[in-house]
């Protein structure tokens, strides 16, 4: 959970809700119910928590600790594929100890954030009964907990991770060899997010391609692969199929989820969207996409 | 029609058969007949002539003239996207004014390659029913002869273009809301072409995306936007089908046949390529994309 203050070429926005766990929850809780574990500090606005409580995610898990919130602090060049952090404050991050409330024991589905992953695993060891396992990760974890990290791939089915991690992580610069080097590591299934040209699941038996929907206004691109995790695990855990074809159709709702999440700043457009609006952008994913029926 | 010499971080090819016609001749020549216009030095050897004679290319409108044939000397990054001109020797197409020959002038289906759009407009004015227009530019004629151009994208009815050029030629930075501009220019369809990322297709009615197909070796991206025109006219030529399904058929054929050219040297993999395995590879684009049948 996360105060983002963000700057873009369209505008900026200042200490809005953000945070991993904010856009993963709200984009999952269209397809199913979620539980959140993180940390917030005393500046933590009731505004904020009614949000979730709203949409029915559990917050038992959600401490408020003295101190204030994560704050991060961002700056996207006109490619919005370019981002600088201008600011980082962990604040109540330092020293945060996932702890799994008794009621979360038995998820069976579980999104790992970008956390240290000595804190994923910490948070692996206290479930009882996990699934499906995704993680997510990012360079600064790659150069400094690389071990750890290879601790978590081993247990998790599947691995959401964009191209550069990828790249950095296998030391592969091909985006193929880099995906079946990442496969050996244990994950399942390794989806790689490209921003605004899709994303690319690979897993030892099949390959999938699906292009982001091309839009014509993207203000924000914050939260989007998040967004993306959300709406992808939110459906896998509606239908309780993993097979290839429920895979291939939960990456296209997270695709679906995270083109909403770039349309304005911040939560600004999760927050209103509705299911039918969600199965009205898959139809025209399908027009998008469709060449031979 | 030129030599290429190509340098990849994979390898290196010198003075080897290169040009937009050569390769758009080539992978239209799987679907259609073909006829070249063009031009040749004194230094082009008959083993390269026989090449296309051998695939039933029509040659009457390649001139052989004194000097040396076009010379390109390139070099990719790492990132094979980007790549920087080492050095350029127009030679004999210095002067070159196209003349089609009496046993072209019927031809429906054109393919402007990318020259100076006084030249692609001198071609149309010598063509007597040409039902289908697609022309090719580059940044260096949107810059130098924008005015040109436009006469061109006004008789055009698609454009084939790079992102990079797209947001040159509309000044708009977003590819949605560039292409959109351009399509108020002229051309009825406009295919925007991401290299590893693959094509999107606009038009007033529609909106198509497809991926690459994600390769473990990509050797030589040089010709891959030429094969992708070849495949996608060739098509076109062989149904005299220009529906919205033929389209996006077509520019799925496009990216088979581009998807094989960067796969080796040069045309190294285009020459001994056959049809089943296009239509093979073809299929694997279906399995690819498919999420919802």
């Amino acid at each position: 959970m996360a105060f983002d203050s963000i700057e873009t070429p369209y505008g900026s926005a200042e200490r809005v809700l953000g945070g991993s766990a904010s856009y993963f929850s709200l984009a999952a809780s269209f397809f199913s119910p979620v539980q959140i574990v993180g940390v917030v500090g005393e500046d933590f606005p009731q505004d904020y928590i009614d949000i979730f409580a709203e949409r029915g995610v559990a917050l038992e898990g959600l401490r408020r600790e003295k101190g204030e919130t994560f704050h991060w602090r961002g700056r996207y060049h006109e490619d919005l594929n370019v981002r600088d952090t201008v600011e980082l404050h962990l604040n109540v991050l330092v020293g945060f100890v996932p702890r799994i409330p008794e009621s979360y024991r038995d998820a069976e589905y579980i999104f790992l954030g970008n956390i240290d992953p000595a804190m994923q695993m910490e948070v692996l060891s206290q479930l009882k009964r996990s699934r499906f396992v995704a993680c997510d990760t990012m360079d600064h974890w790659i150069q400094q907990s690389g071990k750890e990290l290879r601790k978590v791939l081993g247990r998790a089915e599947a691995l959401l991770i964009n191209d550069s991690e990828a790249r950095l992580l296998s030391g592969e610069h091909n985006i193929v060899r880099a995906a079946r080097s990442i496969l050996k590591m244990g994950p399942k299934v390794v989806l790689i997010k490209r921003g605004e040209y899709g994303v690319l699941q690979f897993s030892d038996s099949s390959l999938f391609a699906v292009p982001a929907y091309p839009l014509e206004e993207v203000f924000d691109p914050t939260g989007a692969g998040d967004s993306f995790a959300g709406g992808f695990m939110g459906y896998l855990a509606r239908t309780g199929d993993l097979s290839q074809r429920a895979f291939r159709r939960a990456i296209v709702y997270g695709s679906v989820v995270a083109s909403f999440a770039v349309e304005d700043f911040g939560l600004k457009r999760i927050l209103p969207l509705t299911l039918p609006e969600i199965e009205e952008r898959y139809q025209r994913f399908i027009e998008l996409t469709d060449f031979h029926t």
